[in-house]
C-alpha cells in the first residue's frame, strides 16, 4: 500500500470567476473528490493537504470591513481558523465520494502548526503580498500604527501588506499523526492537514516560559514546501502535487511547450537552474519536488485532477524520481 | 490513570468587558491552562472540549460587515472556523502550561462533526438566539430573502435570528479519536475537540448520494450536551464542566444558597424538577452531566478554574456519582 501526501491547489476549492460562496466550494470540490476517492480505493493511504489563498483573502477583508466593530484577528489566526473552514469541506465531500464507492472511511482535519525560524531570511526581507491595495497616505499611516511592512505594487495599483514567506522546519502536529497512521484504525481514515501551509509558529524562549513554547507569527507558508515537509514527517511514498496543469513544462507559454513526463529530480533540478519554471506559479512546486525527494525516498508527481489517476499509473503528468547516485571514487 | 473530558466555558477564553482581541484571549487561557496542566501531571489523560459563544458571535457580524463585498458564510462553517481559532489557542497556553513544568506535550485540534437528526424537534422550534438585532421591517426582509426564523426579543429591543439547538447523536470524528487515545504515542498528547460544540451536520440520503453524506445545517448544539456525548465516545471516567462558579447552588441568586457538594444523580435529577436551575445557565451542565451518569459509568464534576483540583480531590465542586440502583423484585 502506498502513502501518498495529496497537496490540493487553489482551484480545487474556487477558481477565478467564483465569488467565493460556500456552494461554489462544495460544487469544486465534488470535482476533486472522484479521483481521491479512487485512490482510496486503489488500496492507496491519503493524507490530505490544501491552499487557502482566497479564503485567508476573504477572512481579512472581512476583518477589515468589520473594523470598526470587532477587533480584528491576526494573519496566523485567520489560517487557523482556514483550516477548520476548508478542512470541514473536504471532510464532507471526500467521505461522500467514498461512499458513493461503497467505501466507509473517516475524514479528520488537523489544524496543524508549522515552526518557523526567526532568523528566516523572508522576515528580513517579506515579499509576499496579502490583502488589498491602499493609497499611499494610508499605506503611511498603516505602517505607523501596525508595524507592518507596504510595498508599492510595481503595476503602480497602490500599496501593498507584505509578509514573509519562510520556510518550514518542523510540523508540531507531525509526530502524532505519523503514530496514528502506524496504528489503523478499523475504520479507514484520511488526515486533512496544515492547510494554507500551516499556521507559522516560532519557537519562544524567554523568561516567563520554562521550557519551550510557540507562538504565531504573520507569514504565509508555501503550501507545496509545507507537503513536502509532511511528507517527510510521514514516510511517504510519492508527494502529489494537484494543480491545474496536467503536467510540468518547459517553455510554457511559448510557442513550442514540451511536457514532461518521467524524469530524475537531478534534470529537473536542471530545468530549474535554466530558470524554466516562474516563481509565482511552477517554481515553487518544483522547489518542493525537489526538496521532498533530496531527503532520498519517495518519488513525486505534479499533474491535474482529470490526469491524477492516470499519473499515479505511469501514464500521465509529470514524474519524478531520484536519480541513482553514484559513489564517490 | 483517569480519563477526563473537560468543558470550559466561556469564561475561560473571553469575560465580560473584553472586547475580543486575540491578546485578550491569549490572557484569559494564561490563567485557565495551569490547573489543567496540573491534571496532566498528577497522570490524568485529557480530552478538551469548549465553548465559542463570542468568538462565534465576533465572525457572525464580521461576515454581516463585509456582506457587500465579501460573501457571507453559512453559520455551521463559521463553527468549523472557532473550532480552528479556538484550538490553536489552547494548544498554544496549554502547551506552554505543560512545558513550564517540565511535561513535553502535543495538544491537538480535531474539527469536529456532531450528527443531530433532522426531525430534532428544535427543528421545528428553533429558540437559540444568535447575531444581532433588527429593526422589525428589516427582520421581515431578511426573513424573505434567506428564509430564517425571525423572533422579537422579549426585552424589546428588536428582532432577532432564532435557530435550533438539537441534541448531538453522533459525533462523527469520534471513533477515530477513541482508537488513538487507545494508541498512546511515545509523547503524550491531547485532543481539543468539537469547540462550540461541534458543527451540526445531518445524515443525507438522495439519488446522487449512493451510500451516507453529511451536510453542515444551521444550528448551534450545546457545547455541555456535546461534552457528554464526548465523554461517553472516550469512555471517560469522569466528565468536567468548567465554569464561572465554584460549585452548583440550589437557592441560587436567594437570600441563602446552598453549594452542593458530593451527590448522586438521582439526588440532582430531583433538585432540577423542583426547578432550581435556569435554562441559560447551569440548567444546561446539569443536564449534560445526567446524561453522562444515565450511560452508567463515571462521575461528573461541575467546578470553576481555582477550585479545580480540589474538586477531583474531592474537596471543592459539586460532585455527581451514579445513585445505586437496587435490582427489581
Amino acid at each position: 500500500m502506498a502513502r501518498l501526501v495529496i497537496a490540493l491547489g487553489g482551484n480545487a476549492l474556487q477558481r477565478a470567476g467564483d465569488e467565493g460562496r460556500w456552494e461554489e466550494a462544495v460544487r469544486r470540490m465534488r470535482a476533486t473528490v472522484g479521483p481521491l476517492a479512487e485512490l482510496v480505493r486503489g488500496g492507496h493511504q491519503l493524507v490530505v493537504t490544501h491552499g487557502n489563498g482566497p479564503q485567508v483573502g476573504a477572512l481579512l477583508r472581512q476583518n477589515e470591513l468589520g473594523e470598526g466593530e470587532v477587533p480584528p484577528q491576526p494573519l496566523f489566526v485567520l489560517g487557523a481558523a482556514s483550516e477548520g473552514e476548508i478542512g470541514l469541506l473536504i471532510q464532507q465531500e471526500l467521505e461522500a465520494g467514498l461512499a458513493r464507492r461503497g467505501i466507509r472511511g473517516t475524514v479528520v482535519t488537523v489544524v496543524s502548526r508549522m515552526e518557523v525560524s526567526p532568523s528566516d531570511p523572508g522576515f528580513q526581507n517579506p515579499t509576499k503580498p496579502i490583502g488589498r491595495f491602499y493609497p499611499a497616505s494610508e499605506a503611511l499611516r498603516l505602517r505607523r500604527r501596525t508595524g507592518w511592512t507596504l510595498r508599492e505594487d510595481p503595476a503602480h495599483r497602490g500599496w501593498r501588506r507584505v509578509v514573509a514567506s519562510p520556510i518550514p522546519r518542523r510540523w508540531l502536529e507531525g509526530e502524532v499523526v505519523r503514530s496514528w497512521l502506524a496504528a489503523r484504525p478499523r475504520t479507514p481514515w484520511i488526515p486533512v492537514v496544515a492547510g494554507g501551509g500551516g499556521v507559522p509558529v516560532v519557537r519562544h524562549r524567554g523568561n516567563r516560559y520554562r521550557g519551550n513554547r510557540y507562538r504565531g507569527i504573520d507569514a504565509v507558508i508555501d503550501k507545496d514546501r509545507s507537503a513536502a515537509l509532511i511528507a517527510r514527517t510521514v514516510g511517504a511514498t510519492a508527494l502529489v502535487i494537484v494543480t491545474d496543469v496536467p503536467a510540468v513544462a518547459i517553455g510554457f507559454g511559448g510557442p513550442a511547450p514540451r511536457w514532461l513526463g518521467a524524469l530524475t529530480d537531478r534534470e529537473l533540478a536542471g530545468h530549474a537552474r535554466r530558470g524554466e519554471f516562474a516563481e509565482g506559479t511552477m517554481g515553487p512546486k518544483v522547489r518542493a519536488v525537489l526538496d521532498f525527494l533530496r531527503a532520498g525516498r519517495g518519488r513525486a508527481i505534479i499533474t491535474d485532477i482529470p490526469s491524477l489517476g492516470a499519473a499515479l499509473r505511469g501514464r500521465a503528468g509529470t514524474r519524478v524520481r531520484p536519480a541513482r547516485r553514484l559513489p564517490k571514487r
